[in-house]
């Protein structure tokens, strides 16, 4: 007799919901699929056709899926402007939650869900920063951990998509939060990873600038498509971002852990795969084109311990408080960029005036 | 209501045949795993802890095995010596064959097994030519048929182990058939797919040189840890083959497939991940330990499209014929090695003294 | 018959003037190294050793240097506080100048130079951006001015050192300008090249941070061994700089150049020759220990067209100009990031508060 | 007074030879090329318009060249053909030779300048294989000599030129000596290097296999444009070779020196310098385009020790005697390759039947 399964319902089916979708339906052993939400019509029709022949429901609303019977967890991979509501109204309903990045476009919504999770002690909840969970990046904190290169001082990383002329991106900024919320949060809590998520890792200040080198409509929603923002913390250690939408060869997300005793570079050269073709113009390899290409494997590895987290009780191994931290920070960022000011906070966290320091 | 499962048995459970059980038991949507056998009794312990719980079978005897009700397909992975046997067991059972490589240690056996499917063409049979799964060796044969190289005329391959000072290495060639036949295997199957598998690679001659450079104890089974191929086909092109039980760094395992336009270079400098640590000594990055860690997922697309082809009824990918060249061209290349003879084929594929060309 | 050579005399002969001196002596075929000079009598001593069997005149004194008969050039690469003295001296006595970077620690005595410059039209004047000379950016400048990435708009660069323990840095301290105007007034001087040095990179702001990760002695000369800095021309597009002295495996000066349609990058996995290391470990290859191990091959071509200019009466490569607007960059950078302020120009390149613009 | 220095010539004023020429005339500070000659009128004047002006005197005939005043030294880089009575005879004229590889195309007429240089021992006279004077290979070199790799057994090692379309390498091919004699001999000798050239490396057998795929002509003169050899010797190290002129991207010039605990890669992928292109097709980096691109640091490093070893009267770094094993090994490998045969040799060194050891 097969031990129990997981039952899961994916809320949102674009882009991001799909994978999560068919990661749940046949990646994670544990995992059973059972429902799925979206209200865009085409979405679902394509639930339908893809799910629904092994009995996989297909919701309009997301009130419904949470009363699938049975469902113990949900996927939240719905748009950005309603995860923080969907998580809490599912856990509210007694579901576990795995809800995509970020748990809001400002801080104060974000702390709303941790807020939620506070009253749900028993619920597994966690925010899908799914680098985390790329062998490579644990690798290479692992490393970090072992003590190869000393204390981490200074962290410089990038999330640099490829080119897209299809106007998504613009289209995509009215409600992303702009590029340092929705592209630069992942270096930002791998940031607050490597340097210390229990407080040691108190922001002092942070500067950003940006620039619309190739979607002058981004200035609409005040976003850029370029940016590169600095964080200095407390004790000194430096944090120094860049984010693009404007890659020839593709996604190139790299970063670097700089120690007082070495360094960790992750993905210093992006490969898409071992092959390397060699030609009258030179020898050349390709890019992965997109995230999903570069981190499929880890959204299957978050599914998989997500899931397993749920059904043995054992925690999380994000942090939810890091989800708000990494929103307040790049938001911060892309004030700083729009703003031009240099901002600072003061020991609580809160930003203040230089002169009050 | 879910569609239905292939259901499958794993014939053997050491190294090899865990791996394979473990992969249809959690990583092949459309596969169960209702059976596994194996003659040692701390390898069925080892099923009964890991898959027992879920309701897998486990069986001393791979004919009870067989008789599993429902059993569908069959993946042998017991000791190379037993692969031609039980395929033909399995497929006179009416059960679709996935046997790891090589099918025999002679092209005769491995013929036998060819001419048992002949019998069963209704029964899948796929000899696990792992590599042909990876999508690293995908994208240089997809790259080589659109041209990219033009007329590829020379393949450089090799297949190389970390050393392994356990003296695993001498037992296990007691039944191997030799590095050539147990290696370099790979190496052969990936040239005649790279070359032509219907007819247009028709061998002329090999000839090949071993050396025991750090496991003498292997003379006393004509084997070496180390040694180099030449195959010479009938319209002049070239295969050359390292194979080697000796790499300090981890599993090395890298293909050129060099053309009249342009080379593709599959593995040139191995790499574990994409982590480089800076440090005193230089920078430096992992290797692959062994070739697990280096195929693991070409393992599990194997098995998802064996079970694919089960249940759609479509053919297999990788011709069983050549599965019977690929043995014979290993095996002459051994047999040079310890004779010291260059090799002659005629026309017909038989080997014969240069004066009867 | 042999064609002339130009009579040259090194002034400094401390690290870098040592190499010029060698340099000169057996490097360029058309210069003649007539003449050093050094305040320090041990360096002196090292100059009778190595060059006054062949008939180099050794000096005490920079003025005595300049009455050598004969002489036509002077290369200065004495301490950075005197590099504007002697290069105006030089220039009075007749005699062209290559000088070491940067002109001066401040734009102010910089700019005194190009003056001295603009009332000696007949001479060849320039200073030594040692990283124009290397074939590797000189590649990156023509595929850029080619084409091949469209609009540059992001430039990354970084000089970093490798940890020194001795102290040397911090003593190095007192007189460098500090990190911003000692290393990255390379990677600013790059930045200008790509992005145009005539007018069209006017900067609007900067903003720097810096650490003191290893050596705090550093605060007292108001320095950092670790920085980061951004740059904001008026036109939106972005220099990121990044300078250390804490590498652990070398010397790691890296540069993207980032464009509309592509990137270069130079140097992004530091390398110090073709050989790579394959041990327990992983495989591993060394990088260069210092800027000189990288640049020696661009020191030389720098003197070598630096000698053409002066016997050909030809424009030296490099606009002496630039010397001066990187002096002011860097020199802004240091300011900003021990001051923690943002720094403001306006459109005359002008520092004001930020109300003013 | 500047110190003496040594007076050479150089012969030949092909493709080679003007190398030679200018490497003496500007790179070597010890060196001072008082004449060339050719027997090419347009190399002649070559010659007239680029040295002339010094005062290079520029000859037709070699024996002229011989008996310039002062001589003391000559570079020999005319046609292979002649390589072994030009160094004969400069010898008998008291001069010192460097002597481009091969010394001929034949052992026993490369034997001829060795027992010429033993009847002049006073005269320095040198093999010129430039890979000994790469500080990459030196550097490989000096690590296996410290122990990193343990005992080294297997050597692969290629040398690839870039596809030339134009027919130069067939009728190069009429004088050359076969492809395993012009481009594997720096591959052979590399080998006896790292093997141990003081009668440690004795062969036992040599084999080979040849196509012509995309110059069918070489095919008159018993050539190939690609080639893999075997080389087994006596104590069971092992040697395998691949030449090609048929490489898209550039010279691929690439050994691997594997040994008990390691193994060492010199340019395992070759690069041309430092930049790398991000372009939608991917990631690219140029390779050199010949040898020279590769090699030209290597050439003058080979000149200046040269001329240091003629000047001091110390020993020169690479054994004349190796030169002639080179080509032993080489010609045999290039008759195995046109016979079929595999080639053996008995203990001292005679080419015998199998049956005959």
């Amino acid at each position: 007799m097969a031990p129990r399964k997981l039952k899961v319902g994916v809320a949102g089916l674009g882009r991001m919901g799909k994978r999560h979708a068919l990661n749940f339906f046949q990646s994670v052993p544990r995992a059973e699929l059972v429902a799925v939400s979206s209200p865009d019509a085409a979405e679902r029709e394509w639930a339908r056709e893809h799910l629904g022949a092994s009995g996989v429901v297909v919701y309009e609303h997301f009130d419904d899926l949470l009363k699938q019977a049975g469902l113990e967890a949900v996927c939240i991979a719905s748009a950005t402007v309603v995860h923080a509501d969907q998580s809490i109204a599912a856990m509210d309903a007694g579901k576990h939650v795995l809800c995509e990045k970020p748990l809001a476009t400002t801080a104060k919504v974000s702390q709303s869900v941790v807020d939620a999770a506070a009253r749900h002690a028993e619920l597994k909840v966690m925010c899908g920063f799914s680098r985390r969970f790329d062998e490579s990046y644990r690798d290479a904190h692992a490393k970090m951990q072992a003590g190869l290169i000393g204390r981490p001082c200074v962290f410089r990383s990038q999330t640099c998509d490829m080119l897209d002329t299809s106007g998504f991106f613009v289209a995509y900024a009215e409600f992303s939060g702009g590029i340092f919320v929705d592209c630069s949060i992942h270096d930002i809590d791998l940031a607050l990873w490597f340097f210390g998520e229990d407080g040691e890792s108190k922001v002092k200040s942070v500067s950003a600038v940006g620039i619309t080198a190739v979607e002058p409509g981004l200035r609409k929603y005040n976003d850029r498509d370029n940016a590169v923002g600095l964080i200095e913390f407390v004790d000194g250690r430096i944090v120094h971002l860049y984010c693009s939408r404007m890659m020839a060869a593709g996604q190139e997300d790299t970063t670097e852990i700089i120690g007082t005793k070495g360094k960790l570079g992750v993905n210093t050269i992006p490969v898409a795969n071992l092959v390397r073709v060699y030609e009258p113009s030179g020898i050349r390899h390709e890019v992965p084109k997109n995230y999903w290409d570069r981190f499929k494997n880890a959204f299957t590895q978050e599914a998989i311990e997500f899931t397993d987290c749920c059904l043995n009780g054992t925690p999380v191994p994000v942090k939810l408080e890091t989800a708000v931290a990494a929103v307040k920070i790049g938001a911060a960022l892309q004030e700083s960029m729009i703003s031009g000011r240099k901002i600072w906070f003061n020991s609580e966290g809160e930003q203040v005036d230089r002169a009050q320091l």
